[in-house]
């Protein structure tokens, strides 16, 4: 039995957890999901995922886990090697907290299902809707690019010279911003950590447009 | 040298951090900030805190750790005793993915600099916010009472018998629906839970109101 991992290519929260697998070098079996179609949505997907969210991450003794960040603590507990975690508790803490700068910032802000309610509830068309998602991207990257230049732990990554969490997170939202054209020219550290992942094969490999459901 | 929090008492996310250093009965020094008075946006917090956001944790050896659910991390392993994560890592993993669907699904959606974002960008008046917050709590709680129903792991609280990072969580956001009087009653088990954590004093002297910047 391998992993399964139940999820969607565009998906931001799944191209964080499809890099931390690959980075520990995990096979998984990829189920693909199309988000507006409802198909997260369906009493069999509940029943693993009551949120009806991706990513869900089917272990081989059967559990399902959810939560992208909960799944990547598991996995770095169950497969400590290599670690996406510094060994030292201050260390642990400032990638935590880079990496919530996005997970809890501006990923939950600009995700597909907040952009609908804006649509339904303010008919926030797609001009406003950018101008919404780019306000939290910029709010978060500026202060993420402040604390990537603040401290001497930045080295070829977010934290030192081997990707961690932070840099998952990083790399995902990234991606997740081409959505509406926001590159990374005003966040130069940004820039320059996005420029060392896209190197990673095990990184590259989990961007949105090389998964089979992306055709 | 004691711990010192920057927080503010109406801050969820500053109220699941003092639970927490409550349950594991370590002392701080309580700064407060008002939020609404810029005062975290000036250059000193800044230096700490690059978001300018509440809390943070100052440390004995002069550290700055940010981000609520990070500092609790941090806490647990420099103080691990009473633990508020369970000894096992299935059963971490379902406290963390419990935690982070509050801190995640509702809390970004619905904090002070979002309410503030939709009424710039929308014109949302009072009721118009008030219906954006009750929406995503209602997503989220209803996701979460069927996670903590479907289980035979939630106890007395969300995950056995003694309290976890998913309490605190649960208990700063119920006292932040109070904001829009969001009341428990259409989720049983949620109810229940936070019925129990009311009668813990650790958790209890959480609540906003009992904050010296509460007058």
């Amino acid at each position: 039995m391998t992993l399964k991992l139940h999820n969607f290519f565009r998906s931001s929260t799944s191209t964080r957890l499809r890099a931390a697998l690959n980075l520990k070098g995990l096979d998984y079996d990829y189920v693909q999901y199309v988000l507006r179609d409802g198909e997260t949505r369906t009493a069999e997907y509940l029943a693993m995922n009551p949120q009806g969210l991706v990513p869900t991450l089917e272990t081989a003794d059967g559990q399902f886990l959810i939560q992208s960040l909960a799944i990547i603590e598991w996995l770095e507990e169950n497969h400590p090697e290599p670690s996406l975690l510094p060994r030292d508790a201050n260390g642990r803490a400032r990638v935590r907290a880079l990496s919530y700068m996005i997970a809890r910032e501006i990923h939950p802000l600009n995700n597909l299902r907040v952009l609908f309610r804006l649509r339904d509830q303010f008919r926030a068309d797609e001009p406003a809707q950018k101008e919404w998602f780019t306000h939290w991207v910029i709010t978060t990257f500026d202060s993420l690019e402040a604390a990537l230049n603040a401290s001497d732990q930045t080295g070829k990554y977010c934290h030192g010279d081997t990707p961690t969490l932070a840099d998952v997170c990083l790399y995902a939202q990234v991606w997740n911003n081409k959505r509406f054209d926001i590159g990374t020219k005003q966040w130069p550290t940004i820039a320059r950590i996005q420029s060392e992942l896209e190197q990673l094969p095990d990184v590259a490999q989990a961007a949105p447009p090389r998964q089979p459901d992306a055709a």
